[in-house]
């Protein structure tokens, strides 16, 4: 490990992952570590955010099969700002993976001295499917419908900010919940906290199925945003969804968008997440984006330093596997 | 700011502007400034180019909404020789900005701890409109056919290095003044360096409301020729033009091409300069383009330090904002 | 020279040419030397690669007028690792080429500062033609069906690591030859160190003319197979061909792909070698892909050492022009 720790913080910041595959596979101490080396790199020790040599000498590669800006730059950044080298592969440029299955191309990337691969894809599980393929660290930075665990992890590291516990809260996951690997995600890490999370929306996109997760399923706008100490909102994904889950966005935002009049439903004070990027207008009015309740842009900055905790456990951890 | 610099110049480094959006809105002396720390930057103190820690732990992030290749690589070598990190965002990578307005672009991309945008865009007077929104600096690379400012400081610099002071020299720009942020941006700042500047070219591209600028304007190419000291050709864009202001290309070089007989009526060492790509044998000629007084290859090289002049300065500026 | 050489190895890494465009033209003792320098780099003074800054505040601009990811991020890694400013500029990303000739393309990335240009070009020859007329370094990383040297190098690399010599080895290189960089180059490297090149496929892709340089051609594939100590796949690639030389895939593969059948032909402990990406199924079986005998994947990871040495030649080299 870095000596960049003291010495007393060391025994704190041991990981034995390989991977960062989905939130449902850590226990709350695993995630709690993470929480916690991310403040480290957020505040640093005089209150500066920490750039330096953490990572220095490894190279991190974006394997990005599906388009994505946001998540990839935040990689990218959270990367360069511990000193790691980064290689981005987009889709677009194709001649990596041209004739090449997804493991020739894991392998290869492996074979070219990758510390980590950060991935994205769209089929869920291809991040797991991977990890047992080859030695580096797969990052997964969303899988299909399945999983988006950085997302999760810097939600729940602004709702820690703001509350340092979440034991009892109160969390409404809002909108398109059947095609959301952001709700899936925040469900476990929100739930593993001690969060209570209820998943809202029209009935086609909450199946009642998801009960059997442990999750509260409500049809009611009021009624879900009642009771809630956070509601985030989701963003409408015409991308991901095969046929039509509701007549139109105009008919979702009547019925579903969260807007200043149904923002009185609300707690006094009661927080606003959105994962970005916001469809103003649509499932959130662009005063109530932009006002003192929103976090929406303090969730765009937690995300660095949540990514930076990432990379850096996952590239120094201390997992042996045993074959 | 940085230590990297002698006590005795650390005050002629002071600079008080969060954004380099245009050179309309600079002094004679902010010019100046910059200039002398690009010098800095391009000679060293041994004769070296600087390529030192001075935006170490920076964030540089290059927003292009245009395709541009040549500013884009410029600025991202600029800050790589300081070793800020870069991160560049493309219009063609388009999912941070779907469905996105400028303002949340840039709203985000402030989260992502970005110590300046680096921003290009088609509409002229989008800079402006950011950095009203936004706190991280914004520096101008190109809006429309409004202005290009690195674009005329490298001009200057170049003009600067051959002349030592500008004071009544006689510069005729020729072209496509009317969609041209280079004409526009060489005009502030060879005027206010004391430059008399001469618009020339067909009158459909250059519009006599010029004049009230402070421009003479010419449709002689050998009378706007005769009397300069340098000449700056402008490359036609076709793609900025709405409608066609000439017959055609050839038409437009018969008339006003550069060309080895017209460059008898140019003064003996009167410089070529072009912002480049040069249309070989459209609006200059081959051989001119690669003759004794074209500074054409200058420009470029000088585009480097100019660059890292503006991206410290605009990363180190003393600016607070009163609100 | 750097001083993290011994001064006891400084005469051993003089290098005394500008680019290095092809194998052909060097001599046995310079690939010895490239081979020695990307040993150390590999394997450092303690057994960890080396990641330093060798290449500290070079600027190494990656140009690739043709579509190529595996090389492209391989001479990215190499750079980075030692600490060089790598630039990207790709095909795609057509504005600074936009109107340009390839000469003017060069000399613009030249005047930006480059130390190095990494040149991937579709037509034979155009790295020879750029390093005739700019100063800077031009690295070959593949020029049509020319030469591809720093494939041919570590793949000697390769072999190196698991003959220590190659004096009297057998390789037979069996595919599409008659449009491979690859194969060309390897011929050269191959020969220099002291080995015998046999060239095998279908006639069509194998010419008789290739005797002439000193190959043996093979239209037999037992043959071809049974004295080899090393065989060398090549990928079939359709996208350099401009008309068919052989009936379908299938065709070829019955006749000349390397299945688990035809192994038997070879000699025990035979290496089996790939440029990648590999047609699993076509040229060569699953199977076989993933053997022991195998050496794909350390072709690809010794190519990031390579690729470091021959940066570090060509950018720190003792060429001087007599012009």
């Amino acid at each position: 490990m870095s000596n960049y720790f003291l010495e007393s913080e060391m025994e704190s910041y041991k990981w034995n992952r390989k991977n960062l595959l989905g939130i449902e596979e850590l226990t709350p101490k695993e995630i709690k570590k993470i929480l916690k080396l991310a403040k480290f790199f957020k505040k640093g020790i005089n209150g500066d955010p920490i750039k330096k040599d953490y990572l220095k000498g490894k190279r991190i590669v974006n394997l990005f099969m599906e388009p994505s800006t946001r998540t990839r730059i935040a990689f990218e950044i959270a990367a360069k700002s511990l000193n790691a080298d980064v290689i981005s592969v987009a889709e677009q440029s194709s001649s990596l993976t041209k004739g090449e299955t997804l493991r020739d191309t894991a392998m290869n990337i492996q074979a070219l001295g990758a510390d980590a691969i950060v991935l994205r894809h769209s089929s869920p599980g291809s991040p797991l499917f991977l990890s047992r393929l080859v030695d580096v660290p797969i990052v997964n930075a969303g899988d299909g419908a399945h999983e988006h665990p950085s997302q999760a992890l810097l939600d729940l590291f602004t709702l820690h900010e703001r509350w340092e516990c979440l034991e009892g809260k109160k969390i409404t996951i809002l909108g398109d919940i059947l095609f959301s690997r952001v709700a899936r995600s925040n469900f476990w890490a929100l739930s593993k906290m001690g969060a209570e999370v209820t998943f809202a929306g029209p009935s086609t996109l909450v199946p009642k199925q998801f009960q059997s997760m442990g999750a509260k399923v409500c049809y009611d706008l009021r009624e879900a945003l009642e009771d809630a100490d956070a509601v985030m909102l989701l963003r409408i994904q015409h991308e991901r969804q095969s046929s039509s889950h509701f007549p139109s966005l105009s008919e979702y935002t009547n019925i579903f968008g969260l807007n200043n009049d149904r923002k009185k439903w609300l707690k006094e004070g009661a927080l606003i997440l959105h994962p970005g990027p916001v469809n103003r207008g649509v499932e959130l009015d662009s005063e109530l984006t932009d006002s003192s309740q929103s976090v929406i842009l303090e969730q765009v900055s937690n995300g660095i330093a949540v990514r930076m905790a990432i990379l850096y456990l996952c590239t120094n951890s201390e997992y042996r596997a045993d074959k």
